[in-house]
Formats: C-alpha cells, sequence, structure tokens
C-alpha cells in the first residue's frame, strides 16, 4: 500500500493529505441551517452537514492531493449517525482515487487490536462471507500496549495491503511529558525508542523501498523529526502539526529522506477552514471549497520552496 | 460517578465488573444462525446476534455485578450494525442499573480528546440543543499524548459526573516493552510515572473519599499492582486479565486498599463464554447465559476467599 501512496504523491506533485476534522464550527452556517431545517436538531443532521461540508472540500481538492485523512473522533462524538458520516467519506474519497489515512490511533491487547485491525483495514466474517467493514488504506495506530498490540494490524496489513502509521511524537505541547523522557539502560528517549521499535516492525510490511509500517511524527518537532528520520529510514512519516498548531514550510525538510521521500504533511482547519482565515476571507462563505483548494495550492509552494 | 461505583460494589458485594466482549465464536450457533438466516450474512446479523446474546448474558448477571465492560472494539469490527449494537448494548446495561465501564481506549491531541470525551462521557451541541451520544459512565483513556489528551476528558467528566480509568500497566504479555523502562531522571519506570500523573488527575476530579479518574492495572503483574497501588491511594483499579489472561484470586490482593475498597475486577471471556469451559460444560450450549451466571458466582467466591 505504501507504494501506491508514493505514486500517488509522485503523480500529483504534493506529499499532503488533507485532515477531514469537521468541527461543525467550520462547516458553513447556511449547510448546517439546512441539515436542522431538514432533520431537526439531531446527530443525523450534524452528521449530514459535515457529510456535504467534506464531499464539497473532496471535490476541490482530490485532483491536487493524494491522500486525506478523517479524524474519527470528529464523528464519533455525534455517535452512529456520525460514524455513517465517516463511512460514507471514506468511501467517496477512495472512489475518487484518494488513499484514506483514518485517524484512528487505536491500540489494545492482541485479539482486541486484532479486532480494531479487522475494523478499519480488513475484512470480517460472518458465517462463510468476508465482509469489508470501514475499508481504509490506512490507520493510526498508539504503541503503548507494546508489540502485541502492534503486530496483528501488521498481520492485516499483509493479508490486506493496507498501511499503519504508529504513533511516534505526537504534535502536541505535553506530548514531552512521557515521549521525551529519557530511558535508563539505553540513554534514549521513549520515543526513540518507539521509532527503533517502528523500525524492527517495518522489516515485517517491506513494498518496494519503503515499508507499510510508517511513523506519526509531529511538524512541531523539527529535531526530533530529524532524529527519528534516520532511525527509522523506511518508514514514511505522517507529520501533523502543520499550520494551525504552528508547523511551518521550513519545520518539514529534516522529516524527508534524501529521496524526497518519506514524509506526507497533514493539513486540517488550515485547509478545510481557510475561509474563516484572513487571507482567504475573500471566497466567502459560500467559497469555502474554493478557499480550501486555494489553500491547498499555497501549502504545496511552501513545501516546494522551503522545505527541499 | 466513583461514588456511585463504590455505592453498587458495596450492595452486591461484588468488586466485580463482567467484560461484554462478544466474539461470533463465543455465540451458540443457533443464534448465529437464526440472525443469519433473518438478515444474511451480514453485519446487521452479527450485530443481531451479538446484541440477543449479550442481553440474555446482562439479564442472568446484573443482579450480582455493579458493572459491565463492553469492548467497543468487537462491535466496531462489525461496522456500523455493530456500534448500534454497542450503542443499544450500552442503553440496556444502563437500564437495567449496571455502571457501564466502556473499554474504548481513546486518547488524542487535546481538541481531539475533547471530541472523543463528548462522543463517550458528554454531550455534543446541535443548533440549541445539547444531545447525549453514546452515555457510557466510564470509559478508558490512553496516555501516551500526556496530559493534554487527558484534561479534556477530566473536564468532561467534572461537567456530567463521569470518570475515566487511564492505561497504567496492561496486561497484556509485550505491555513491559515501554511501560516498564526504567527513567533515566527519577529512577523510576514508565508505569510508575504514568501513575504518578494519575495521582495528579485524580485531585482534579474528586468524588468522597476517591477520584472520578481511576487507573488500569493488569491482574497479570500484581507486584507492579502493589507499587501503583501505593502511588495512586485515592483511584480505583480497574483490574483487567482475571482468568483467561492468567490472573488469579490471590494476585488480586495488592490491588485492594486497606478499606477493602480501591479495586474492580474485569472477566470477560472467562464468564460470557463460561459454557465452553469444561467447568461449566454441563450448562450445556442452551444454558450459556445460566452458565455465566454460575462463573459470576464463583468468582465472588474466590475474590471473597483470596484476595482478602
Amino acid at each position: 500500500m505504501i507504494s501506491k501512496l508514493i505514486d500517488s504523491i509522485k503523480k500529483k506533485d504534493a506529499p499532503i493529505v488533507v485532515g477531514l476534522d469537521p468541527m461543525l464550527s467550520y462547516i458553513p452556517q447556511k449547510i448546517v441551517d439546512k441539515a436542522i431545517a431538514e432533520k431537526g436538531e439531531t446527530l443525523e443532521a450534524a452528521a449530514a452537514a459535515i457529510l456535504e461540508y467534506n464531499k464539497a472540500i473532496v471535490d476541490a481538492v482530490y485532483e491536487l492531493v493524494p491522500a486525506v485523512k478523517p479524524q474519527i473522533a470528529m464523528y464519533e462524538q455525534f455517535g452512529v449517525p456520525g460514524l455513517v458520516a465517516f463511512s460514507e467519506t471514506v468511501d467517496y474519497c477512495r472512489k475518487k482515487g484518494l488513499i484514506v489515512i483514518a485517524d484512528v490511533k487505536r491500540g489494545d491487547i492482541g485479539s482486541t487490536s486484532a479486532a480494531y485491525a479487522t475494523a478499519h483495514l480488513g475484512k470480517v466474517t460472518v458465517g462463510n462471507s468476508s465482509l469489508p467493514v470501514f475499508d481504509e488504506d490506512f490507520c493510526t495506530v498508539n504503541p503503548y500496549l507494546g508489540s502485541d498490540g502492534i503486530k496483528p494490524f501488521i498481520d492485516v496489513c499483509n493479508e490486506n495491503d493496507r498501511g499503519i502509521f504508529v504513533l511516534v511524537k505526537t504534535s502536541n505541547p505535553s506530548s514531552g511529558e512521557f515521549q521525551d523522557r529519557v530511558l535508563h539502560d539505553e540513554d534514549s528517549t521513549l520515543y526513540e525508542t518507539v521509532g527503533f521499535k517502528v523500525s524492527e516492525w517495518a522489516k515485517l510490511s517491506m513494498d518496494g523501498s519503503y515499508s507499510n509500517v510508517g511513523a506519526v511524527v509531529g511538524a512541531t518537532y523539527p529535531k526530533m523529526g530529524e532524529i527519528l528520520r534516520r532511525i527509522m529510514p523506511k518508514s514514511f512519516i505522517l507529520v501533523p502539526g502543520y499550520g494551525a498548531q504552528g508547523g511551518t514550510g521550513k519545520d518539514l525538510k529534516p522529516f524527508f529522506n534524501s529521496d524526497g521521500l518519506g514524509a506526507i504533511i497533514n493539513s486540517s482547519r488550515g485547509i478545510i477552514a481557510a475561509y474563516k482565515k484572513e487571507k482567504y476571507a475573500s471566497f466567502g462563505e459560500d467559497g469555502f471549497a474554493d478557499a480550501a483548494r486555494a489553500a491547498v495550492l499555497d501549502m504545496k509552494e511552501d513545501i516546494r520552496v522551503n522545505a527541499f
């Protein structure tokens, strides 16, 4: 699956993933009002507004970027109807030829991780039928439980040609609280130690020169990105934190390998709610999808000029 | 919320939570066949079988135990229909007076954790309406992202009188890979360091003599449980790993405080699939719910005799 992502990055000349993390407050009031008029103040109305908003953004950007990253929490907060909108968003994006990286950050003990892997990347058996479930291309995974929480995902990746990104160094301010702690026995940090494990896990699912086992490292920590780039040479790095969280084009340089590959940069709010920023205000609320398209083009240019 | 759990533990004289983690292979063939006959080999059929099975088990045990712990992965693997069954299971259990500890192990950066907290413990705003979502009493949370991944959950706990259990030392074989590492600067392990953080977070949501912020520590690691019991005096410990994973009644002693409280022990397979074990085979497939009831009574006795 990573080779498919690489092909698409090359074809579209954009190591960019658009984060589909729709807060109701991002969605133009007109869309929300229409959904509420039709379905009342319900979870179903929120889900309908999200889906309409997502589709318009996807229509405006799908030719420019290889991938999207829906953050499932933003759908899960609207319960079952929200998860229907999540599932429909995944399907819509894949039909448009986009690779779907589902940001689900799941992870549990072995048998439970196997169930999550089935849910997101695999097929589940009912009677004699093998049924796809959410059917994403990649998902993110939390490493706190160690190898037996990760390996069931790798098995499912190998069976179904899918991939994962393991959280290594997250983009948030308090990520260092545990991740930056120096470990006594090897004089490296927890995030480095998780990185070394990712480089071992990566060997279990190679696909061309890269592995289906990637890592998440925040753009907000470029120096750590440089270290982790070396520790995990075969892993693609999914880089959140660009834009709204403070990461800039220059910060992205260390995340790429010398082949110009090895990283894919996420922007969520900065793209999908671009019309709310002064820079794109002239698009107006009705032009939210065109504003998103303009923001993608600007991000592409920022990366081309500053990250290479 | 923790005081409500304590009241129910005392009333039912059972520090026990029944794990509702239904694998299709646990469910009597008759129930699965009936669902497939009605709905075909579909996700909906799996969900219907799970719900029927859960309800029969809940009917058989709800008078004996204070709480249930549905593992959401086992539902998520059947997609949206599975999550409908999850939601209906939560509602059914709460109507029966059971406290629902949803094992969801969510955790993300701040704004995203806030969405997960809303999904599981809070209410979401649509228009002028504030709507309950999955509406659980407690949920489990992953600490890898640090305080800003946890605090949004605590805020929602305080607003809605709910609780969380933070993963500290998990029950699985490879949990030590990261959790047992000794940290350089304080000569304590990662799980102890997370435990110290839990004891700080606990102060933010006290409810009587215990906190709404609890911890998960596996029965499979009783010595670490003893250490963590001291580090987190005000936190209830949710203890998985009893029974099928190898923990025994004697292993549970260190998890309790001298007041006889402070721990609640989970058993999943050992109860819900008891009829498949030799000990309860005489109940037969049709007697699966009665077998579950018998297994709860035996577990209660094991804890009474060996853990105190």
